[in-house]
């Protein structure tokens, strides 16, 4: 198989953009994931639009065509992926797979949602639509309230307290006041989420035992990756990124159907597959980003990933491995948290922030000596999920 | 590059099918398409499905993954497309993307669409939301009409008569009665939809000059195929025909940006990439399913696609070429008019209509001596375009 480069990355920050269509707010980052690489429009062959609620929210479907004819790109290939809120990895997965058959050169991978048009009750509403139609759905079960039941479950399973989801969030959010794309750029404290009595007020109850800091923002975002044969990427960039491992499993759909609800299995899958096509192993990777939906969800996907034993992963929190400063940083960019979650564009957002590491371009978020990193893109409550491995060096 | 077969077909009968759950409905193809190859499902290590309007007409996303689940698939990757109307001829793009790299090796793409458990008018508003929002959506501007448009403009320039259109829904809707799958089984003459004072009773204006009968039904419906490497397809199928030329392309959204709008550029370059990789040429192939959701496509597509000089496809329909029993086949299954038109099914469809001919496996719709079969799949108002070659020998 031809191997594959990143070679140009571009975001906008996230947030509210209602001043923008849909189909305008992909282009942004488009326009500069262009700017970011030495090409122009014309060496495109094909693009990937991956959004989850294109249509849902914005009243619009067929937008990958769009937005291939609002940046120029005719005739270039165009389509959209909708994988949950793994669509992001799966878009990636399919460029890399486009370049790798020998079919495209150079693709574009861009990932946009818009949810802030809407209340956040609707958004809830569709959210919730990944979960089984017949067997959670109808019975009020949310994306939320299965994390909740997760937290509960692996606090009793592996003696995890309340506290130590709070450290999640207060480690992302420090992170995300250094990422000039994320949503919310405010440091929060133990003190003012998680002790009472500033907890209730601060911090309220969404899904017990999570609470208000431990679930993303609602956000509009869109992000930008050009990816080519390895072998070109010097034309186009002093500092290619190497997409050396990716993987993608299913998992069933409702929850109650896993012999373990504690282990993602998709999420070992999916992992297994990649560090197998890079050849390397977890103890290989210089830092990881999750994700962080919940605070929950990075815990638990840092030991599924194989970073950690099973049910160590709030150990590992609580003893510093993960923060930016630490032995393995997790979400050096604020994760889902801080950066916030238009949902089909996290795992593109995930790619540009690791392509941005890679290069040594991440500013004041910059892990020192980064050399290989590790995301995880997590689709409905984890029965679809994409796992990548990237390098700095081929 | 790796050559690709499909080894396997299945369909349900096109129409009314409230009684399935949308994912039960895309199920009930794949299933059929296993039971049609020598396989099961264990062979399957990639699922794409493709659907238009998954999430807005049924209030499911993550429907991929959720089919996967539903079929035992587990741990299969699983990706839906959307890519408006051509989302089923993109899912099989990407299967043979997905083989041709080398990363799976037996991939299934099912496409499925609910649409009949809302109004007409909700669909039609729906539909409309693949013209461009703010040039043509916002003023009212429905696919009806800009088919009319096109049947107006083109009436003008090339002499094209009103009966001509009709000649295509009469020969359409003849062969679909020989579908079993198809939606519309009803045989219907000139005189009852063409000349006054009948037509005015049975055939009532759409968008003028469009009547009802120039119009596709709005269906429900699943189809679904197997695709592998060439090189296995006989452990799957004595009779497996090969997926030779591929062709993709976009075009601007909004119709009035092209110079002359009687000319489908993405059919063209599609098809000029197809005929490419398959190194065959229009004279080449036995018989072509078009994407006739309005009868005036038909009549365009052939002349676009290479089969006919440009302005001459309404007088080669007049002269009995395309009849199934002329010198060129065009839709001898009833195409999008009989069949009906679940919209991100209907390039699965097509699929599937091609293979059972070329494995002489199509019953009374039986072309003789097929050797190779183009169609052509028809996104938005022919901004997105899908074209595939088929052959009975690799």
């Amino acid at each position: 198989m031809e191997k594959v480069a990143i070679v140009g990355q571009g975001m906008v920050k996230f947030g509210k953009h209602t001043e923008k269509s849909f189909v305008d707010l992909a282009a942004k980052a488009s326009l500069r994931a262009l700017e970011n690489s030495r090409m122009s429009e014309k060496n495109i062959d094909a693009l990937y639009l991956s959004s989850l609620f294109a249509g849902e929210l914005n009243h619009q479907v067929g937008t990958a065509s769009a937005l291939v004819d609002t940046l120029g790109l005719l005739p270039c290939a165009a389509n959209r992926i909708e994988n949950g809120n793994a669509a992001g990895g799966r878009a990636i997965r399919e460029a890399y797979m486009a370049i790798a058959s020998g079919v495209h050169d150079i693709v574009m991978v861009t990932g946009c949602d818009k949810m802030r048009q809407v209340s956040n009750a609707t958004v809830t509403d569709y959210v919730a639509t990944m979960a089984h139609p017949e067997a959670e759905y109808v019975h009020g079960v949310t994306l939320p309230s299965l994390a909740g039941m997760l937290a509960r479950l692996y606090m009793h399973k592996y003696g995890m307290e309340r506290k130590h989801l709070s450290m999640v969030s207060v480690k992302n959010q420090k992170n995300g006041c250094k990422n000039p794309f994320a949503h919310v750029q405010q440091e929060i404290t133990m003190e003012g989420i998680c002790f009472e009595p500033e907890s209730e007020i601060n911090n309220p109850l969404v899904a017990d035992p999570l609470r208000l800091y431990d679930c993303c923002p609602v956000s509009d975002g869109s992000a930008s990756i050009i990816l080519c044969n390895a072998e070109r990427a010097k034309e186009f960039t002093d500092t290619p990124v190497f997409l050396s491992g990716i993987g993608q499993a299913t998992d069933t759909l409702a929850v109650h159907e896993r012999v373990d609800p504690t282990i993602l299995n998709s999420v070992r899958e999916a992992s297994k597959q990649a560090f197998a096509m890079a050849k390397l192993t977890p103890k290989d990777i210089s830092f990881a980003e999750l994700h962080d939906a919940f605070s929950i969800l990075e815990i638990v996907e840092s030991e599924d990933a194989g970073f950690f034993e099973k049910g160590t992963g709030f150990k590992a929190l609580e003893q510093g491995i993960t923060q930016k400063d630490g032995a393995f940083p997790i979400n050096p960019s604020g994760g889902l948290k801080a950066r916030g979650h238009p949902v089909g564009v996290t795992g593109v957002a995930q790619a540009c922030e690791i392509t941005k590491q890679l290069q040594g371009e991440a500013g004041e978020m910059q892990i020192k000596n980064a050399q290989s990193a590790y995301c995880c893109n997590f689709g409905g409550f984890g029965n679809n999920v994409t796992a990548l491995i990237m390098k700095r060096k081929n």
